[in-house]
């Protein structure tokens, strides 16, 4: 089997995370991977949804989007339609729950982070670079409200990514567009720093897949993920990574 | 550890299928696990979306709600809101998809399969119920069309079940709403009756979880799983068993 | 004239009223009448609309929908088409304003009764069933906060009914599908045990009736929502049966 | 009993019927009764709803809607909310059924009438005002397309009004706001030129109302249709009036 | 060039404002300019939008409509519809900005506005007339408030025209719909009584334009503005005339 | 008077047009002109709306947003919204229409254009600049068309630019945030490369404005505009300079 780029089978894209790209949000990156390219934003509002009020923890929330001409073939836009549709309020859904997984909302008080994946060009994997790329953007947001006293709000890092059993049954990792759309079954992994996972989704819509497929895949994942870990730590600096995890 | 209703961790709850619920749609049943009733009916309309039109294949939709009287407080309804939220697009997204991937397009023709999963009593597990049931009033449906020359539009057997890992930290099968709301993680996993994987989504929102834990759900998932497709099969009778996932 | 169910032109079809149908709702009924099944549901809630905060008295709303799978061919599911029809909203309006004419809201104070219909298998008469179901429903929900130095906040009974003129130019009472759908005029009586009308809605769509013949279907309608009324006082038992209407 | 207006119980308000009130639709007249003002307007459109296509019969459609500045305290404009209320739409199907029930589709044949009925200014009566002006309006759109070789597509007169029992708990036609709002019941009555019910809509949410009541309240409506339907006939004109009913 | 109805280049279309025209607004008039007609109405609120609460100053909010009768051919209603198209949007938005500018919200106190503009005959410069006519319900609406002590909440007066280039290469003033759907350009202009600008919108969308054919439909403008203030004044009474822009 | 960027009062601010910015639309350009960015698409598709079907000429249609995340405080998504507001329904009319002035649809021939405008940081001038960029995003993807036996489908080439009056009462060019939310009067000019106006929309919301002001705004106007077409053309290069407005 060879792959359309010549990668080998659990060989990531070239990925690069560019920090400070918008000037208003608190956080605010550009992941690019491969073809795939998303401006992650993190705002930090004062105030929590009414079923958290009074209670002293905080919330996340997320939302997704793809420009209209991110796209192969342009995207009709949401807003002209009226409503997002199913996959965008499923992949934002997932974006929320993961970060919410590593948050630690009593050190956060009463404030909500809004998370806005924005995706300007599509070449596949956009929900894993999403979660990647805004996992520093939200590093980056709550550093600028860091209380000593307290914890850091985030108790560990995380990244994801996607994995997959090629047309010619073989199990790949980091699904391009091309290859996605010719996948017989495709997952979608996110781990924590530590090694656990957060969330795991898999589906053999073409086809059903085996327990041997599924180890293989996921042993895959984990060895992207420790790379995408890595360089996030490497681009957040000692200072933050120190911080991410420890009790004060 | 105890469970709320004495059952063992790996213990489906007491699971019923009663079919010809309805005097209408092709195929239409009432599950029944534990305290959760939803009613799946299947309605097989001529035509398919205009991306098939002309390929000679066939499509599968589904849609889900709950009734706002069926949840231990009420839930408004969504018609009224005018819009679904993002829970019910992503369960009827999982649905479709799910039943797609058992299904032989070709042999169904330019039909389209519409399934209705009303969730009339709500005590956790209704999207894995909506999949175990509407596998056999999907069945029960295309039987109305069979044609002894065709492949059977079924190609294997399917059926649902959500596991998690308890608050006390035990992995546990088949999760009440009282269980669901304290776990500290949780899966539903769709499996095939070869035993493959069709869909697994886990998620660890509240903790993540470990490598080990995974191994411990995914077996008790497959144990419940081969309980509710043997008793498919029951129900089902010998003659549709037979025919499905056979070639003539 | 015969009747496609071989019924007497005034005789209504085989009914039945299955209380306690699900578990959560404070009251919750199963109605059928002939091949129609509606689940009427009764949920309080403290609180009232704005426009009676402050006042003393309460409030009841009804909402009504159609399971899709529950018509002969399948309709289309209101919130996936993002807003309810107007045949929906002038049901709901009436299933509400005819509760609201037996209620003492003072003796209720300020809570919100919302009442459910949710049909699941519809052959004609779904409005006049679930009028006639929900009454039950609401009394056994308002029993579950009686309190003995008020009045029972019902002040009396209260049932539907539908009366038509057939193809053949006869009046007839209670209409199934296939007699509504040919009839040249079609009317809905609510009446209460003191005989009453609360409501009288009749339409010559396709061809204007005369007064005799409305005199005629009054008539028949009387004597069906006698006999509504006193099925309901046997299944709610005479300890409800002598609130209703009582004052302390 | 003196009515606020010094009217008799029985007693019509002043009422005028403005033919040609609008520039462009095929037929346009302003209707006042009282100080209830109502545009009404008739357009034909080439083409049927899809469920009539090729059948060689025609169909109409109502639409209605009150100017936000048309009552006593500012009404939100239901374009800006996004959707029409439960009461608009009620209004507007009663206007349609009313109108088709005289209308022969046949000799219209495959054309659609849209009748627009907005309201200026809104003084009780608005629905009853909307379709006995209407009527007007339906039949000067008709006479534009006049084929005298088939029947005209109109088989009769139609006008409609209101009555109620007022809070003195007597019967009183045609109610203005003040009267409506405080009556304990009232119905709307449409009825044809031959003297047959079209649509009997009564509705006693305050308070049920006896038979007796229900028998004087159609007697005052039949004697106000009477005077509107003769008013039509003035203003239409013996040409118009000649061919409304007959048959080629 | 002779114009369609053989007006000058330079001339207004008669015009008339009819004050008092409905009952229930403090401020409601039938403009008519040509056969363009528009009801405008003011009505006052307490209370102001949050962003204003506490600020002491008031606000005013415009809205428009055309009636579905109102136009050449049929326009469906945007209440059916569900939302207002862009065109609604931005006339409405330009209502609002322009009699915004010349109100004293000091003056008006913690009130809100709402001007509701609504078209029954559309034949070219709806909006002008609806900014014209708009400002006379305006100020008999504030005339109800008035109170001495303060100053008078307009500061000016202020009227609209239309002006454009011809197809046959004119400049010409107040187009109707025929002139101005073949027209290569035209422009909005709203002016004070100052002789201010409080608006340019000029497009040329067909054909861009010179800078001398601009200037010379700003003189036009002007001058048909002097006419329509000046019989803004004559309408208004001295009184009102005296106070508008005086302070106390 | 000293502007906050010590620009002088006819400076534009620093812009630049990158061209190629994503990969799969026809043409797409980033332009950035201080600190408001924005990605200007265009996408090419077969076939018009039907109004044009048939007559051998083409459209354009635009669509423009914010990303949520571009501006000081974070927008609301419209697509979570549910509708587009007010004012990115006026930018996107205003987008459309000023490009289709300078379009040649019959060289186009059947087939439309939508340009895509998204906003990624918006610091004033967000729908001048979505203009100016838009277009050689336009002449770009018109470029991938060209054929050499047909006028090329641009006439001529255009910018825009905003002018105000700054709260020192001075006309000043190209207002940035800060400058535009302090102004008391407004506006936006396009030009084509001929000199001409194709829209000029001014507004005095809060200050009226004179006829020296106005004149004075736009000469600094045109000034700005010339620089601007000038950059364009550098950018597209003599090929495609010496193809725009010719005739073959």
């Amino acid at each position: 089997m060879t792959r359309i780029d010549r990668r080998n089978a659990d060989q990531l894209r070239r990925f690069k995370i560019t920090k400070y790209f918008q000037k208003y949000p608190a956080g605010s990156v550009l992941i690019e991977t491969g073809n795939t390219k998303v401006i992650c934003a993190a705002t930090i509002q004062d105030g929590v949804p009414s079923f958290l009020r009074g209670s002293g923890t905080g919330w996340l929330n997320a939302e997704y989007s793809l420009l209209p001409s991110a796209t192969l073939t342009r995207s009709p836009r949401e807003a002209s339609r009226g409503r997002q549709n199913g996959r965008t309020q499923e992949i934002q859904r997932l974006i929320g729950r993961c970060l919410r997984s590593v948050m630690d909302f009593k050190a956060l008080g009463e404030r909500t982070v809004i998370i806005d994946c924005d995706v300007i060009q599509a070449d596949g994997g956009t929900r894993t670079a999403s979660i990647t790329g805004a996992f520093v953007a939200l590093a980056e947001a709550l550093a600028t409200i860091y209380d000593p006293k307290k914890p850091f709000p985030l108790k560990d890092f995380m990244a994801a990514i996607s994995v997959g059993i090629s047309k010619d049954n073989e199990p790949i990792l980091d699904l391009c567009y091309e290859e996605d759309s010719t996948a017989i079954a495709d997952m979608n992994i996110v781990m924590t720093g530590e090694g656990h996972f957060v969330e795991i989704q898999g589906t053999g819509e073409k086809q059903p897949f085996t327990h041997e497929q599924f180890s293989k895949m996921l042993a895959y994942a984990q060895k992207g993920i420790d790379e995408l870990i890595s360089y996030q730590k490497d681009i957040l600096g000692n200072d933050l990574v120190w911080k991410i995890g420890r009790i004060p």
